[in-house]
């Protein structure tokens, strides 16, 4: 494969392997949504799983609950400056729901996914306790889904 | 939809909200997979960043090396009790590449996967230091995912 100089958007996009090779600009755009809708992914079925006890479709199940709760935490969590990097919206790279807004709102951006670290933090402690616990908990992890997505998400591709 | 009763596998299939509906065994089934290979797609994106930079493909950058090991380890200690349940190997559930191995040997599993937790975890330290201190910290890390995958991972899908 030839090699071509890229202008590229970030750091991690400089970093990332594919970014010396001629389609490497895209790839690795392309790479940072994947991982980041994988991110998503256990995000949203960790939430799945604590829902269903909360609204009584599964048992309580505190061993399950705390598991759940880690990883959503664990995935909330995450390092943002390598998945959440500029040029990647929605529209531009392949499988991205992310408004331009996530980017030109670094902030706001921010302040969203901080929201949601903290709510899971708590979730963590709350899902072991009890079913009582875990349900009061439920509330606020899904305002800071619920306000983010609705700022910084788009429609579904 | 119509309920039934299922007979579940783990409390992790029992707690999943869609088991309590007619294909619901299948939908927690194929929930777990697409979750974990979400997992599996963080550990992987974040270990192309730092290999890039190992092999000199990529500058090296502290922050970027950092984030990108921190999301490497933080997907590798992931409770692995609601992604990696019995019932879901190759051949059984779709989108799965985990040989039967992987729940018929609980303990090797885990072994192999608190191995991976250990090499990621000093890649933390280890990536923001310096370029020398990363590429040292690759090998534990590539040994350990190589080691995981010959004994638990099946061929391509």
């Amino acid at each position: 494969m030839r090699l071509f100089k890229l202008s590229l958007t970030s750091a991690a996009v400089a970093t990332f392997g594919f970014a010396a090779f001629a389609d490497g600009h895209t790839a690795a755009l392309e790479g940072a949504v994947k991982a980041r809708n994988g991110q998503m992914g256990v995000i949203g079925y960790s939430l799945g799983l604590l829902g269903g006890m909360a609204k009584g479709e599964a048992p309580y199940d505190a061993a399950t609950a705390s598991a759940a709760a880690e990883n959503l935490n664990a995935a909330a969590s995450m390092n943002r400056i390598v998945m959440w990097i500029d040029g990647t919206e929605q529209g531009v790279v392949a499988g991205s729901r992310a408004l331009p807004e996530a980017f030109s709102d670094h902030a706001g951006f921010e302040a969203k996914f901080v929201d949601l670290e903290t709510a899971t933090a708590a979730m963590v402690t709350a899902a072991g306790t009890d079913l009582a616990s875990l349900q009061a908990a439920m509330g606020p992890v899904g305002a800071a889904c619920g306000a983010c997505h609705k700022a910084y998400r788009g429609p579904k591709n």
